[in-house]
């Protein structure tokens, strides 16, 4: 048994900070959606990287599997221990390390969230932009790729991550990348590391870039006859170059449930929700010019705002929207599911997606990041109808497989977990066989996160 | 002998599109700057995938290197096949395969260059932002993962490669990426392979971002009593969040040499050149907001203009001053060199280089992409001048020894090639030998550019 084999060795790195509570173990064995209790055999908490590199080398001797615990927010059950071993919670290496406002940097252990940077960075001048709506810590982040409502101005955790520390399978500490903001200085390990799922290694250490907060934001709000509409209207705002910061639709189910829940009147219709940063003239130009866009392409009900209240009123849609549509029916959960294509393909796949979920009787709103291609179902399920589930999950491999139909890919943000590791193949076909050789090279032990992005036997 | 072995299998694959003429193998064996002639033993004119597959196949059975070739523009000696083998050059493979403006997409074959692509987008709307200077393939662009001007506004090539395919080193063809946007769906392969310098595959076909052609163009320059207060006057530009297309400085002996060159007077004094693309609103204001803050931080003989020709008249300080440097000394040839520290070290780097190169009595004017802490010397040598060389040499190591200490990189842009590989271990510490595991994950056989990113033995 790898766990007990590794037991003394960890108490002895860890004293108390290695817990076997069930309460403990139950924590860290949820997930988000609808994955099985799968709790791990016990939970380390270290403070130092040097703890981490004890930990693997502690484990690495008993081949004891070793997953990365963020924030547990994630949707497709990345953190779950599939096959035993230990969670290690970065909840104690939580401290922002250094904030450099010349260089617009500020170096983080993995445990500091989102939010915690950006309060800590409140009297800079400068933020960190990259938001999955869940406040995940940045180390989550990193390993799973995060984007959000941001990426289609300011990219996803890939562009937005300059150097990591990492400790590898064997226990030993690399850094990668540096303080440079751009480097052609051999094979880029950074962005290797980033979206590997705590597969090649643990995370212990990121500097990310900042940005500078905008001198003013506005927002604009509308709606259009179909999605075909609202689609083209933000290709052609793409292509004029507008910089929007976000642009998000939402579907009319979404709208309908956003109206009930909040008491709102929205016209339930497909709605496109857009925000734009930069000086006060140039937002306001933007918004301007995006108003004449909308109504060239059929849209109507346009509104915009630059007072934080108005533009917050005309966000709630989106700010309310997963709330919003579980509360739509009683007792619901839900299969929450993600897949990017490319923007011309974008309002087919999301027609398409609609009348599959209608066909199966289930419901299921849409919405998504629309500049990026990426969209979600939010596919309600009673949690004890076992039927239900399993059509649910059948139309999510469904969404996957006309991802990949329509030259996109099974995942825009959401990341493989458990939940895509099935359409692996599908999607890379030998290149899926490439990754399996890199984990092979980087954790011959198969220690790291074992079960997850790639399917090997587990030479332990 | 391993190309000797090859040689039949080679020629059956390519007929006389196998190359071994003298010409052709001192073409393939030079290099733009001082690396001695080091020619291949052949050179392949492959026309397929398949077709570079079937060498790839040939030469693994031999264990014969092969080596990508482009457009034979890289500064650091990428190309050279220092341990013999073959040079496969893409000039064949020159097709634009697709574009696709609604997504804003090109597929393209590896032996297009940029400039090429750029002609074939003019009735699109839409270019290709990343610009080096040369007039480089894209596939080698991507293999060395160039930047240049652009990279401030718009990345390198690793920010604007949505997919590829390559071959392996076994003659496997792989696909990576998709026309996905965005993707978190493992392990990020296509980063992987840009910047790998042709050691872990060739790529063979590429997908590329475009960008719509800005509405408007402005172009700004200004001159400074010092480094320090065009630094700073970038990084009150950055942080203000100013959407700049380019910014790049040159210093007072990159200036005098223009200056002499094209009988321009501009001062001699550090300048910076800015350029902004926009709405007609947008750069108009952008350069009046960039104009204040240059008079801010001591700047002086600002001049902006939107017209072409004027445009161009500021912008040829830039444009010439590889040329005017090197026209600036009779004969002479240059070691160009590269670094890349964060922005807050910038002027101190600048400063302390110039300092270095005039205590050596070598003449080397510093120009470079400033928004990006990015800077070249142009080291001048009497290519005969063995001790002279030796000298400049040593300032090349000094400059990359001093972005290490700055938290930079030994190179922002240029690539490892020969001319930097003696410095990775300083740079990359363990994290090197992490990249010798990945080489020989996907090349066992060490086939791929051998003797170039990483340095293990040729277990061939």
């Amino acid at each position: 048994m790898p766990f007990q084999e590794a037991q003394t060795g960890l108490m002895a790195v860890l004293g108390d900070r290695l817990s076997r509570s069930k309460s403990d173990l139950d924590q860290h064995g949820r997930s988000e959606t609808h994955f099985p209790l799968t709790p791990p055999e016990a939970v380390a908490y270290p403070e130092t990287t040097a703890e981490v590199a004890a930990i693997l080398q502690t484990c690495a001797a008993a081949r004891c599997p070793v997953v990365g615990w963020g924030a547990g927010t994630s949707l497709e059950g990345h953190g779950l221990a599939v096959q035993g071993g230990i969670a290690v919670d970065f909840s104690r290496m939580d401290r922002v390390l250094e904030i450099r406002p010349e260089d617009m940097v500020a170096v983080v252990q993995p445990g500091v969230t989102r939010e915690a940077l950006n309060h800590e960075l409140r009297a800079t001048g400068l933020f960190f932009p990259v938001d999955p709506g869940a406040n995940a810590t940045l180390g989550g982040m990193a390993a799973t790729r995060a984007s959000g409502t941001t990426a289609v101005r300011y990219g996803t955790m890939a562009e937005n991550v300059l150097a990591l520390e990492v400790v590898l399978a064997s226990g030993a500490v690399i850094r990668t990348g540096s303080g440079a903001r751009k480097a052609s200085n051999g094979y880029d390990l950074t962005r290797l590391l980033i979206g590997s799922e705590g597969t090649l290694g643990l995370i212990t250490e990121l500097t990310l870039k900042l940005q500078g907060q905008p001198e003013a934001v506005a927002a604009a709000t509308c709606a259009f006859p179909a999605m075909g509409d609202a689609v083209d209207c933000v290709i052609a705002t793409i292509q004029a170059g507008l910089p929007m910061a976000r642009i998000e639709f939402v579907d009319g189910p979404t709208v309908a449930a956003v109206n009930a829940y909040a008491g709102a009147d929205f016209p339930v219709m497909p709605h496109l929700l857009v925000e734009f940063h930069g000086s006060q003239s140039s937002v306001a130009a933007d918004a301007r010019f995006f108003g004449e866009l909308v109504s060239d392409m059929n849209g109507q009900a346009f509104r915009w705002a630059e007072k934080a209240e108005d533009r917050n009123a005309l966000w709630q849609m989106r700010h309310h929207a997963y709330w919003a549509i579980l509360a739509s029916r009683k007792g619901a959960r839900a299969i929450v599911t993600d897949m990017c294509v490319p923007i011309s393909r974008l309002a087919e796949a999301v027609e398409i997606t609609a009348q599959d979920i209608a066909a199966a009787g289930l419901e299921g709103p849409i919405l998504g990041h629309v500049g990026d291609g990426n969209f979600h179902a939010i596919l309600l399920i009673d949690p004890d109808d076992a039927q239900e589930k399993a059509r649910a999950k059948h139309i999510a491999d469904t969404m996957a497989e006309r991802a990949l139909a329509f030259g996109g890919t099974i995942t825009g943000e959401h990341g493989v977990g458990m939940g895509k590791l099935h359409m692996m193949a599908a999607e890379h076909g030998p290149a899926w066989g490439v990754m399996a050789d890199l984990k092979a090279a980087l954790d011959p032990l198969n220690i790291l996160n074992p079960g997850k992005v790639v399917r090997r036997a587990n030479s332990g």
